[in-house]
């Protein structure tokens, strides 16, 4: 069986921007709002962080809830670890994702400056370098058999597709413009060269897109 | 945590058909062609019968795969297992589904005449009567807590659509006339007074319908 590398949930504004600019502890996203751009998964039944009752079970739903199935381990740029540049100065602060992390997996988190890896509940995150290709095999090894999620942010998963090294996209465009940021494309056709896309609308108002190798 | 009833990939016609007149042991879906009426499914990378590699990995795939999440038990129609009417006659003829079902769960038949559970390979059939809340109550119990799969055909949709036991439903709406047969409904739009309704046109030319309860 082969282990995909795919790309799940990843939402960018109608210019391309995965995040803005202006990265800080207290903006993950940059200048960009998170509660705006990922408004699509927030109203879904199935988002993770969902306390009340209720959310749609319709399009959205359904492919947001992809998010688990068959994946044995995520690879994630720094960026979307710690807002933090540089050597590890400070080893309390462990992650945006909280206690109880959102990924059930290995996570093996990009960067140059090594640091011992660590559990939070069922998360281990493991601090590692190399071109892309090392870290797929890392990753691949680490997921038992199962697929790796490449979980952004934009320039990771431009390095890995810049590598040739992914097998599936769902990225999410939504309906605002950021200006700037990190970029993951300029047009959605941009891949169309190596890969099968469907365009599927969301009555929600994002656009989702689906891509497959070629 | 609640335990949904759910109606997964199941497919019609244009005109509402999930099978044609004239049901027999060679062709399961009478006058329709099963492979015209599921074209859409096993062009798919996740179709379960599929033994070539390759197959689409766009939108059909994600919500084909969806099948087997967090199901726990079926129920379908005593036609979905077997062209046969009135008593069983030859316990030795064990449905259509080989000799390893797809569904690897326990599975429910509804019918009024008593057969044994049998299990082939990971699935159990068991043989059941009763109204469609008694059934669903038995359902419940088999899922061990995960949701409960309603497989049809459309005349076993219907019964638990008018009991209002129906929580979300994906009906696929394939380009074919088949201007009779067993009919889910005469336009999708008849249930909108009790569900949400996404209508998702997909690239490879069915239209999927998600649909979740109000």
């Amino acid at each position: 069986m082969t282990q995909l590398l795919k790309v799940q949930n990843f939402t960018v504004s109608a210019d391309g921007y995965g995040a803005g600019d202006g990265q800080s502890l207290r903006r993950p996203f940059g200048h960009a709002d998170p509660a705006v751009l990922m408004s699509w998964a927030l109203a879904t039944a199935g988002f993770p962080g969902r306390t009340a009752p209720g959310g749609s079970r319709g399009l959205d739903d359904h492919l947001l809830r992809d998010f688990h199935h068959g994946i044995g381990a995520e690879i994630m740029g720094r960026n979307k670890f710690s807002p933090h540049r540089g050597p590890w100065e400070d080893h309390r602060w462990r992650g945006w994702w909280g206690d109880e992390p959102p990924f059930h997996t290995p996570v093996l988190v990009l960067t140059h400056h090594p640091r011992p890896s660590f559990t939070l509940a069922d998360t281990t995150f493991h601090f590692v370098q190399g071109p892309p290709a090392d870290v797929l095999e890392q990753a691949r090894a680490a997921a038992g058999g199962k697929d790796v999620r490449l979980g952004g942010g934009a320039q990771t998963i431009r390095a890995f597709l810049d590598a040739d090294l992914v097998d599936t996209l769902h990225v999410v465009v939504a309906p605002l413009q950021l200006g700037s940021g990190s970029r993951l494309w300029t047009s959605a056709d941009e891949l169309d060269d190596r890969f099968h896309h469907d365009v599927v609308p969301s009555p929600s108002g994002v656009v989702h897109h689906l891509l497959w190798r070629r």
